[in-house]
């Protein structure tokens, strides 16, 4: 075993005790079902976050001296039972495990080797930035400062000033940009960097989604003319959106942000939008800006072009982070648990011995082996689960919560037959294949499956839209937890006021995006909002 | 070109002159020798830093106007020429550029691939830990107290308490350990991560070799007993033994750390040992530490053994940095700029065309565009070098300072003689290749130069190593910069005693490390410094 299951028989207790009753006591995995109360699936979001740490401080305790508390572990839900994410004692920060992290090496193995083909290169730049040089773009500046990270001590010393943490680099990154830059040969500019960054939030934090450290890459490029940069903005969105549906199996809508919504600072922002049914919130998947020439003037970036005379650069950044993970979960984990996308999957076939009384154990055994063996050598990740502590029960129960997409099943009968039986995560089919088809079968189903978890969401999703006209049918949908499509005159005012008319507990209303892909407008149309005439058709609705 | 050679045109200042001013102008690129001025030579090391960013951002008006200014950029050395480091506008803090980062992504690929194999599971941990656990290990926290850096602000508000930044995540991730480990189904435990960490140290801050914030990987294990424990300790410190000399061709000594310069709240510390000759200091490469059961205890890792009974983990941690890369420059480099041994080299072939007057450059153009393409298909990093505003020997010094393994010139002569001219980078030497030999000769080369730079490197350290057994013969040979081994009786008064008689400007000399490698002890030898019966043979002198 390697599947980083360690520490989960904390959940089972006593483990290991008769069938039926282990098959109960896994349920109480899931105290919440996700149609009822989503916010306690996913997490502890509505839980304040000062009394997480107090409640674990005492569960620590309770656990170490009890070893059996299923009842406490039971309000932690489908992040945390799954091994994703544990809670740490500073909120708003979260330890990712390997159940998240090899995940997250999935899709930046991916990225990362498209990024490299358009010739972007790796950097680091340091954590911190003077204030000096962060306040040196006003808007940028402005959209980033209340969040902001400040180091004033160090060992017992004050510094002479303070120092800020990241929340992202453009400040740290463009004044050698002016350096480095001097000619048009030195044109594009391509520096990526995959690291770690701050924002100090106060709003809800949410495992994966709000976060005041998350994992990112930002890519920050400069060219020498507009048209090369607009045509890489839409290189990028179209790997963040192939992220999403290839990888993640998370339907995207690409488009564009309003102006009140777009990077501070930048020029114009697309990106890539999701949707959560269940909370009837869009929630943005990742950005990829043209910044314009705006931190080029501030920042003196300039070059020297083909006839000798001095041009500012146009500059793109973009960015997505481990949000995506949170996005994936929220989308496809079910009352069991999570639900895995294949190719995202840190294992995606677990293979589980069923000895029952008197059977051949050790042949079973050899068996189980052989299959892992053969799925290993053909390149998909398997693993075999061997604890002798754990009925064949419990572990199907956990390794459903953990959204394993394949679940593989040997007993006595399968040996006798020459099969394995293999049982979907995504939709709970059970199918008996002959040992000599194994690596064909397995590949088809992990097609499938990947396949028709992207196809599922995309109907649910599908289903949320509403297309509306009126104040009245908008304030309806948003009540209704709609994605809602609406023609809008375009005008930041008038976004401005939806914002103040809808405010209230669940937060207010605005702009997801204006999507790429346009319905029709016909003339005449009117603004739903303001009754001006329509400009666009943009997704609204509360966000994350 | 897409090898980051971007903006290096502003060294040659006007650039591409005739092939003779080029030549000197490009020697301007290195304007101290490595013998006479190592400190300059690698870096600004003897520059207050204040300064330097001072100088720096005069540099940059200056560049921007004048636009040719060689004088300055001669007097920034080795890892700035040669574009792996940029100096930033906080002192200790440096820009890894993409000849130094695609560097450490290719030992971090190795290292990654080596640690999985033993069952290491990637973590992320915040970087972010609260006072009251940073200080739960008492020695421990009094050896990183001094260099913490302490975040009080966020946005306008100060903060309840304030929170560290990591100098190091035994204190953030212990308690978790302590929830996670339960019975001895769940040891072993295995977590690494790859991350930056921050130390804020006062003492000369020089890139890659003494940084305030530095990139990492720690690894951190949990074990049942303390042979397994012993044992990890060992492979990987064979692992960073790897690194250091099958992939950067640096001679180490492995060994183990006094009492007084192992890890702070550790059991014992192992290390790989490099040294510099030209500064005659000893440089630590990587540790791998026994934690013993001293965290353990503090932070409650306690597990319940195959008889039902609580017992406390062993514990493990170890780590390597970006330092390794400046060792490798010191030992490599040469007045011509950095020597890259081929493995870790991001690019192992420039192939230059050399386009005499009235040659055929469009058939020059292309047997070099094949060459690259043959190298590339075979796996090699290589690369062509087509800008036509410098000249080849301009392009010669550039790629000699950047430390190109191999260079190939292709002219009409190479052409007409269906060869390529190869020059090595590490010995200069010059050989003709038929074209239908690249690919073996190519291979036979540069395993060659990894194999050469190692052994020079190894000679020249040994031929430092001094064995003594006085205190006049240890202080006669740390003023001539030996890597001293004395006979040592192995007490720590001792050692504090020699650290005070050696105190002066150039630092104090101590122990390096005991070698596992111990030559023959004689019974009756004394130890050099205190004539009580030496226990041991050990590294000393003084140290990075």
């Amino acid at each position: 075993m390697s599947s980083g299951g360690k520490g989960s028989g904390k959940a089972g207790g006593g483990g290991g005790g008769k069938k039926k009753e282990v098959k109960k006591e896994t349920k109480l995995g899931m105290a919440y079902k996700k149609d009822d109360n989503f916010g306690e699936w996913y997490s502890e979001a509505l839980m304040p976050s000062v009394t997480i740490s107090f409640v674990h401080s005492i569960a620590y305790i309770l656990v170490k001296r009890l070893n059996s508390c299923s009842v406490f572990f039971s309000s932690l839900q489908v992040v945390v039972n799954s091994e994703m994410i544990e809670y740490y004692d500073i909120s708003g920060c979260y330890i990712l495990r390997p159940w998240a992290m090899e995940i997250w090496e999935l899709l930046k193995e991916f990225f990362d080797a498209e990024i490299k083909k358009l010739k972007l290169k790796p950097y680091y730049f340091p954590l911190f930035v003077t204030e000096n040089v962060l306040q040196k773009e006003k808007d940028h500046i402005e959209g980033f400062a209340p969040e902001v990270a400040w180091v004033t001590k160090s060992g017992k010393s004050e510094l002479e000033a303070p120092i800020a943490i990241r929340p992202t680099s453009e400040t740290v990154m463009y004044p050698y940009f002016s350096k480095w830059i001097r000619s048009h040969r030195d044109l594009p500019l391509r520096c990526n960097q995959w690291c770690n960054v701050v924002r100090w939030e106060f709003s809800n934090p949410t495992p994966f989604i709000r976060s005041r450290e998350f994992l990112w890459q930002e890519g920050h490029t400069a060219f020498a003319t507009k048209e090369e940069a607009d045509e890489e903005v839409l290189q990028i969105l179209e790997l963040y959106r192939r992220i999403y549906e290839e990888f993640l199996a998370v339907p995207v809508s690409k488009g564009r942000k309003s102006e009140m919504e777009k990077f501070a600072g930048g020029l114009y922002t697309t990106s890539v939008e999701a949707f959560i049914p269940n909370t009837g919130r869009g929630i943005q998947g990742a950005t990829s800006h043209c910044l314009g020439q705006n931190f080029a003037k501030m920042f003196d970036i300039t070059f020297e072009n083909e006839k000798g005379s001095r041009e500012m650069v146009w500059q793109n950044s973009w960015a997505y982070t481990t949000r995506s993970i949170g996005v994936m979960v929220m989308t496809h984990g079910d009352d069991k648990g999570l639900v895995l996308p294949p190719r995202i999957a840190p294992l995606q076939v677990i293979v589980i011995p069923v000895p029952y009384k008197d059977a051949d154990t050790t042949a079973i055994k050899g068996a189980c082996e052989s299959t892992v063996y053969t799925l290993n050598e053909s390149g998909f990740r398997a693993d075999l689960d061997t604890r002798e502590n754990y009925s064949p029960g419990w572990k199907y129960s956990h390794w459903e919560m953990k959204g394993v997409p394949l679940r593989i099943e040997i007993g006595p009968k399968d040996l006798a037959n020459k099969q394995v039986r293999v049982v979907r995560r995504d939709n709970g089919a059970k199918v008996d294949i002959p040992v000599d088809n194994l690596v064909e079968e397995v590949k088809r189903l992990l097609g499938e499956i990947q396949e028709n978890l992207l196809k599922t969401a995309k109907e649910k999703r599908d289903a949320c839209i509403e297309v509306i006209h009126t104040w009245d049918e908008f304030t309806t949908a948003l009540n209704n937890k709609r994605l809602i499509l609406a023609p809008w005159c375009d005008e930041e005012e008038v976004e401005k006021d939806v914002k103040a008319r809808t405010k209230g507990e669940l937060g207010a209303a605005k702009t997801l995006c204006t999507p790429f892909e346009q319905p029709e407008l016909p003339e005449g149309t009117l603004c739903f909002a303001s009754g001006k005439p329509a400009k666009k058709w943009s997704f609204w609705g509360r966000s994350y």
